[in-house]
């Protein structure tokens, strides 16, 4: 049978001050009054139906997440103790959907972007099922196809065609972010696709591969699984998960499997969509409508005399924003902090919660 | 003998969102803690006993006022039921003072400014009580010596000295405010002042000149004076008050008295002190602590990553208020607005509050 897992880790301090600790970006409702957890559970639940979608995330946010997906059952929140990195946040649905479905083949999604047009990426995946169904050692990842040279990005080089799957071809290697002239080489070649960090596999392959390059991490979700159906499901995952090694699944298992040093082969089926990170404030702001000066709003009460360019976005409900002849400034607005910077400062926001924290300790992260 | 009155009219809209139209400049704590209105009474505190100052406000204000000022008795409140300029605001305390002392002589003082040094205000004032002390029928106003030309200022252009009376003047002519070419040759020909709105003169001479130059505002004050002492005070007041013409004592009585047209001469007495106006925002900052890199702040918790020059003013208990990379910037935040400019463009306030009554009504004004 076929599932999905959301990977929903991460904090997005970028995103601050909406985005805190104990409420990362995908949980924020920023993109029309969804959050990107939302957005990438309706995107599944065009394939799947709820029973057969999990989600995997920290444990100290499996409130928020239920509340933020109702029809997401408690079972099906895979909460992880700590973060130990993407190996084991496919690893660990990995092992218990194998305890579930002997036959079980999943997608793991992400949670980080704005992905359209959704037709595309449901015949992506519906591609890639169709791939794991003919071939079921095959470990498929999915290439974005880029639309510029990204340089903060990973690419992957595709190989040669798999016959019989349009749209699907042998990885030939995985790249790690280039610089922009090797960037724009990669786009120009056609040969080349961002890395998306979303997969499909069957749950048998994944985890022999796991067995094979990081023997450790298969032994601890070993245990792990065998408890779920049991009292020590708890006990167990907060013993295990701790000690499972704290690594990339890209790192772990996509690179060398592609360099053939495992027995599943790693194939690359295509994503033409539109793949939007909404990780700092002006990549949000392009989710936002846009007024005829070119502010970017999300807010109650704004009045922007003689003000183009800015991003103003308050969740402070009733408060009033207003700017006299400010240009490309991106105002953000909480119940308890505001940011104020030029967008050509947004990247620094992650250097200012550092600071926040170090001045005022939890208050405000 | 001697008395103060406070003049504490006016809205100040130029401190939006900290000034409001239920709450004035002066009644704000803006420095060092301190609401303007406090300073000015402190001020005369120094030279008079608390029964011997008043203030005349606007009735709506009543509260505040007293909330403000504790030494201050409700009966000491003259509270106008409507804003008549500032004819009737030193004609209704020399109608009532007369009332109390045939022999009355009072000071007019604002709320509008910081002033200093003290020491300085106290004995300018002092010479002005001596002057008329000499002389019962002059009308004082204070003379700010200029630091430069002005061109928002009324000046005063004194004539000869005032034998017996270092530091006072006839004055020979009132001006409007000046082009900058001739506020400069004001200030270097060292025979003007600034206009400071502040005024000493006995009861009886102000009211005679009124009589003269305003009858139909004396015959009404008369009547609220006549009743003040009775249970018909707010009746009288209420019914006369309104109907009193709108017009400032400068045109009405200063300039005309000036020309000799009336019984009074009229006399200026030089205050040599700093005089700041704190009606706009860069105006305040000049009163806050800056620090190392021009930030003049006053707020709880603020984060200026390289950030230069700004006004942080922040009245939302415990919000954090974070910059990167801003400069010459205006931020000023209260529980339900927050006003972002450029400092350049904070003469735009009083506009931009006018589009904030057309967008949202009374809600934020």
């Amino acid at each position: 049978m076929e599932y999905g897992v959301i990977m929903a880790g991460g904090a997005g301090t970028r995103l601050w001050p909406l985005s805190r600790e104990n409420q990362p970006k995908q949980l924020l409702p920023i993109v029309r009054g969804k959050s990107l957890l939302q957005l990438s559970y309706e995107r599944l639940r065009g394939l799947l139906p709820p029973d057969r979608i999990y989600v995997c995330t920290a444990e100290a946010h499996r409130e928020e997440v239920l509340r933020n997906l109702p029809e997401l059952s408690a079972d099906h929140l895979l909460g992880e103790p700590e973060g130990r990195d993407t190996a084991n946040a496919v690893g660990f649905p990995a092992a218990v959907l194998q305890q579930r479905d002997r036959d079980a083949v999943f997608a793991v999604v992400t949670a980080d972007h704005v992905i359209e047009p959704i037709d595309q990426f449901h015949k992506s995946l519906r591609a890639a099922f169709d791939v794991v169904a003919k071939h079921p050692d095959v470990l498929v990842t999915f290439g974005i196809v880029p639309t510029h040279g990204h340089t903060g990005l990973g690419y992957i080089h595709r190989g040669e065609a798999l016959s019989g799957s349009p749209g699907a071809f042998r990885v030939q290697a995985f790249r790690e972010k280039p610089d922009k002239a090797t960037a724009d080489r990669y786009v120009e070649s056609e040969r080349y696709y961002w890395n998306s960090g979303m997969f499909v596999w069957r749950a048998d392959t994944v985890l022999k591969e796991l067995e094979t390059f990081l023997p450790q991490a298969r032994k601890g979700l070993e245990q792990i699984a065998s408890a779920w159906s049991t009292p020590r499901r708890q006990q167990v995952l907060s013993e295990q998960y701790p000690q499972l090694p704290k690594i990339s699944i890209d790192y772990a298992v996509m690179e060398p499997a592609s360099q053939k040093r495992g027995s599943a082969q790693v194939v690359v089926v295509e994503m033409p969509v539109q793949w939007l990170d909404v990780g700092s404030w002006p990549a949000l702001a392009e989710t936002l409508n846009i007024d005829d000066r070119d502010n970017a709003i999300d807010a109650d009460a704004v009045i922007p005399l003689d003000s183009d360019g800015n991003i103003v976005v308050c969740r402070h409900p009733g408060h009033l924003v207003a700017l006299i002849g400010v240009s490309d400034m991106i105002v953000v607005q909480t119940k308890d902090a505001t940011l104020i910077c030029p967008k050509e400062e947004a990247q620094r926001v992650k250097e200012l919660v550092g600071k926040v924290k170090d001045k005022f300790g939890e208050k405000y992260v």
